[in-house]
């Protein structure tokens, strides 16, 4: 099966509106009065997934992230490019495996594959998804809007998916955790894609947190100009990072490593406290956990509040770079 | 220097409408009443440049591959979306001259750069670009529009980009041969940006000429249902080209390697015969060289016309897949 056969029999079923079947080399983008969000995510294998996790798992974590990028920006997904650089060792019925993982998750989001590129590669496998949505009415939210007094929020949980990739590379959980429900934290993300319309309708500043809640809270205080104020022991936390948290001998710094770790893929957000209700509501509505972590006070960077007061971690986040 | 100063010392400058300067995670893009054209092309060390190839020039090769596919569809450049897997050996310098390189072809083509990724990766440097234009009034300009009785065009000149990368994969090239205009062809190719609006108004059959032109005018047959006739001898040729064919013991067999090596980046289309006079007119005010190469008749496929008469390639192009 060549590239042309590949993308006619297993690539075109996933093509949507403007596509024209992925017969053509480009395709026609529509958008309305307020434009379209767009946001791309590279993942590179022994970066962003591991040589053994599933072909599915890889298209749906390649495709999610950009999700949780464009709902963290208010934005409701819409269709993506997908450009894959192929290692001959991935054959067809991995790469099959591959557009049946995206197949699902296009049926799950509701988007649809608008284009992209494929080639071959003597490196890793390498995906390239540059993901569109339609903003809300006050259009994409950003990153700088948090001002004083702000609460601040987290949809879902954080955390697992920084200890899944720690199983992942060897490490051994504690007796009894569930190491399963974290390796599947970190391959198959979650994003709250759901509270996209909730986003957008209450929240001043929001970002996609993919580095670690602290690092990206940092970035949310640097452009706001304002001081974040995050207490660890409000973290929303899954039944099996609880298990590993309880136990580690040092509770703060083992809460600092779960808000320092990467791909979570949640939604980080402040907002006025009085749309508080509202976004519970919304919350309970569209099955999203929301947790509020802190608030946005005068000055600047963060202030980490642990069980025994503030903690200064050496690093933020996680880094791909 | 990390991923964020990077980004805000030197890709920032970059930036034009929507993308917020980089500093966020997500753009916005406008679209007009026909939409945009959406466009993606991944490049990738060792498949579509070679180690050695300057900086400059692989970030004018990325991106001047889509503004090729903008180009044969009509549409002129707006914005483009990168995202790029480092390899640590690309130190700061490297990759300083590699933006630069994209700003000299944005001040060229009247194009910004709206966001992106960036990552590390231990494989060979792999560039993924989506490309955004705006489409002439007739929107986008298909494959599958040619007609019996369309003459054959093409853009600029061909094979001198394949015989580039030979000489690059050490053939030496005969006596006298300009070697350098060769691998500058390959490096650098000079996609026909300026004819995107001639195309817009009169093609009615368009291609981007990237895998070879026989590989290509096969896509338009195919697609259109007709059979495309195309005459070797007809092939506009640059003069390192022409030296390279003079030096050559079967010309059949050397123009049918031209019209099957990769990389030419120049556009083939149908057009109705009553309108070549204001094809070249366009041709001649844009300074682009248009060349009339062959007809579309009844049948399908293609018939290749040498100088003894037809030929049947073993291949019709080069994949990088």
């Amino acid at each position: 099966m060549d590239e042309f056969e590949f993308i006619r029999d297993v690539l075109s079923p996933l093509a949507g509106e403007g596509a024209f079947g992925l017969a053509d080399d480009a395709a026609v983008l529509h958008a309305g009065a307020g434009g379209l969000v767009v946001t791309a995510d590279m993942l590179v294998e022994g970066r962003h997934f591991t040589p053994s996790c599933p072909p599915d798992t890889v298209a749906k974590k390649a495709l999610r992230t950009n999700l949780s990028d464009l709902a963290a920006k208010g934005a409701r997904p819409v269709c993506y490019m997908l450009s894959i650089a192929w290692p001959a060792a991935r054959d067809i019925a991995w790469r099959t495996a591959f557009v049946g993982g995206l197949q699902e998750d296009q049926a799950q989001y509701g988007v649809t594959l608008l284009g992209g590129d494929t080639t071959a590669t003597d490196g890793p496998l390498t995906v390239s998804i540059t993901a569109f949505g339609a903003p809300g009415l006050r259009g994409m939210i950003r990153r700088d809007g948090a001002r004083l007094g702000h609460a601040i929020y987290i949809t879902g949980e954080i955390g697992a998916a920084g200890l899944g990739l720690r199983i992942l590379q060897a490490e051994t959980p504690p007796p009894g955790v569930d190491s399963a429900a974290l390796i599947a934290a970190y391959r198959t993300p979650e994003p709250a894609v759901a509270f996209a319309a909730a986003i957008a309708e209450y929240a001043a500043a929001a970002i996609d947190v993919s580095d670690g809640v602290l690092a990206d809270a940092a970035h949310v205080a640097r452009n706001s100009g304002v001081l974040l104020e995050i207490e660890l022991e409000r973290l929303p936390l899954d039944a099996a990072t609880r298990g590993w948290l309880d136990a580690q001998a040092d509770r703060d710094a083992a809460l600092t490593a779960l808000a320092t770790s990467g791909d979570d893929y949640q939604i980080l957000f402040s907002a006025n406290e009085t749309d508080e209700d509202a976004l519970m509501q919304a919350a309970r509505r569209t099955g999203v956990r929301l947790t509020r972590i802190g608030r946005a006070a005068a000055g600047q960077g963060l202030r980490i509040l642990a069980a025994r007061g503030p903690v200064q971690p050496d690093r933020l986040g996680f880094t791909h770079f």
